[in-house]
């Protein structure tokens, strides 16, 4: 394999961490952070993906917060969502205004995951299109992107490939697993892949398997892009790619992400510029422009063939299905779990994770479960303000101590 | 005006009705209908619509059931819904395995809507695509369709033309009118616009305004038929409409009519042919084919166009904003008012319902409500297996019996 470390800022990678550089604003931010990235499959072998195809080789981008003890037990596994990366913490520095990583509120010196206690890992995922290799990588073998040849991966051989990546940093043992969403599929494939090697399974606002519900909508997404004649059977040009059928998709994406009441607080049905209706097809109210807006930040920075790809991953997310029935998937488990939803995800309802805690109970298992108050719809795991980062804290804590939590 | 009787099924449209001659199975139909049409403005000068333009001629289709008292006071005015129609009950006689009119379970001699009682009368609404005058018709100016140069329309301009027809119709007073959906926001509508003409109204599974949710689903839908090339800035000849588009516009709200629950249930996470995951994006799931059928049935009955001013009409639905609150809207009724929501119906979801109830007791109105248990999403309303029927058909007794219900 091979190692390197990639700055996305120009800077030093290296480079002193003083406050006076971090960008305004940044108490409790692990500051700096660069992109690294490990290269798997070249004289290792390829891996094995699930659909039956052999893959390599296979580069994984990842990032880490704060230090492994010498004891190598204080790591945590991030797991992303979606859409998605490895940037889960801290800033590039590449300029005022700048975002800070995607969980930026639950990681840092101080917060939930304690970076001054514990060493956080997030790794961009199997197929993803942030520097890990998935469709719009190069295919070695023609010079070519993948595009529609990249192999059909699942969630468990996303675990495959976050497994590698921990083999190849040295950790034997987890502390914990965490993740959100699709991150939360990887959270519970852990737990069953991998029993012996992770002491905690935080799934937050996700399921056991995916919903008729789930797939339908996951569905429309897809179709709006293979509608889109751009998509040219996956083989559009760089600078010519279906935006609109993944902008669409994006809009699906969003309304699910938002819970009826939280669309109603942030638009209710307040018009563009307050002039009221139109009587024609452009968009009158606030919340179609914001629908808009996403979809066009979002064809920005995301690829269609991946958005097909990773919404057919979630779609065959099924425990069930894999291991005979939820109890049986989870009967060689040896972790702890916490397992968290939000009252008002539709995307994820709170049933789907009580599934998941009544297999646990039934099995005897160690497993902690909150239904955290929030009006935020499945987006509330992504946010602040409610029950879920010291609950996790909590967690953690306990787990650090060695106590069953 | 003129008024004229057509017959869909090449039959006499005053044919006997024997029960010879009723399809199969139709146990307590209204038997065999037809649909009949009047054209207003000819004479009568324009309609002036809401959004400032004026139409004329306007055709209306509609058909009746049951018989017109001497009287004049047993008519219930039936609002359909967004691809519905005036058929709502009964059959055109086009043969075996044709599908009764969409409300039959409701309408016909002993059912909530009791032919043997009142006389039902159900119109296709302006802007729609079957018979009435909408996008589809024919600009009498150019000779071509109207298209995207159709006037915008609301459901308050849907009202007045139904109100056209009971002139027409020489029907003063209506004992009710009822809809679903967004025939529930013309029942409303009635009720505001003409309160000395109906004495009761029954809205069911609708809102009194549109949701920045709805309105976003709406305007999904809305995008996906913008961007089907061949929709062609709404200039698309009738060989060659933008289906896909429309189709994926269906899809999206099938989504939205069926709960989670009845989804799961009707499919789960079944494959087609029980073959198992495809690894490629063709239809694995049973939920999948579902929609890509429904959409494809759909494009073959209605019109890309039309949908778009039809979902955009409901989209301007807001009686709080017309009249300053709901209050305010409900002020002038003088009709009782029987309010029906689903339990697990979430585009118009209970909630909505009660915020037209608590401003009608406010008003110290007469109105009953009840929240109905169902699995069944919002397409509820259009099934049998609850109290719905039964609840009708209470409040109308009353209602004939000149009781307050």
């Amino acid at each position: 394999m091979t190692d390197k470390s990639i700055s996305q800022t120009g800077l030093p990678a290296d480079g002193p961490e003083t406050s006076s550089e971090k960008p305004a604003g940044l108490e409790n931010s692990v500051g700096r952070t660069d992109l690294k990235s490990v290269t798997f499959g070249e004289e290792d072998g390829p891996l094995q993906l699930e659909s039956g195809s052999a893959l390599s080789p296979i580069t994984v981008t990842y990032e880490t917060y704060g230090t492994l003890a010498p004891s190598r037990d204080n790591a945590v596994l991030v797991c992303h969502a979606l859409s998605g990366d490895a940037h889960a913490a801290g800033y590039y520095g590449t300029g005022a205004g700048e975002k800070p990583g995607w969980w930026d509120i639950l990681i840092g010196p101080g917060k939930p995951l304690d970076t001054d206690r514990y060493f956080v890992i997030c790794s961009n995922f199997l197929g993803s299109c942030y520097g890990t290799t998935g469709p719009t990588s190069v295919n070695p073998e023609t010079g070519r992107p993948f595009g529609l040849t990249f192999p059909f991966f699942t969630i468990r051989d996303m675990v495959e490939v976050q497994r590698l990546l921990l083999d190849h940093l040295k950790i034997d043992t987890l502390l914990a697993v965490i993740g959100g969403s699709m991150g939360g599929m990887q959270a519970l494939q852990w737990a069953i892949s991998y029993p012996q090697r992770i002491r905690g399974a935080i799934p937050i606002a996700t399921t056991a398997r995916m919903s008729a519900q789930g797939i339908a909508l996951n569905e429309v997404g897809r179709q709006a892009i293979l509608s889109d004649p751009s998509w040219r059977d996956g083989k559009y040009p760089e600078d010519d790619p279906p935006d609109r059928g993944l902008a669409l998709a994006r809009m699906i994406g969003h309304i699910t992400y938002l819970s009826e009441q939280s669309m109603h607080r942030k638009f209710g049905r307040r018009f563009v510029n307050g002039n009221g209706r139109s009587f024609n097809f452009s968009s009158d109210f606030q919340v179609e422009s914001y629908l808009h807006h996403q979809g066009k930040k979002f064809v920005q920075r995301f690829d269609a063939n991946t958005y097909l790809y990773l919404s057919r991953a979630m779609d065959y997310f099924d425990l069930e299905d894999d291991y005979g029935s939820l109890e049986e998937a989870f009967t060689g488990c040896r972790s702890s779990f916490l397992v968290l939803s939000f009252t008002t995800d539709w995307l994820f309802p709170a049933g789907q994770s009580q599934e998941i805690v009544q297999a646990l109970r039934r099995l005897n298992m160690d497993v902690s479960y909150c239904n955290i108050e929030s009006d935020h719809g499945h987006d509330a795991f992504l946010l602040s303000g409610h029950r879920m980062g010291d609950i996790v804290r909590g967690f953690l804590g306990r787990l650090m101590k060695g106590e069953r939590p």
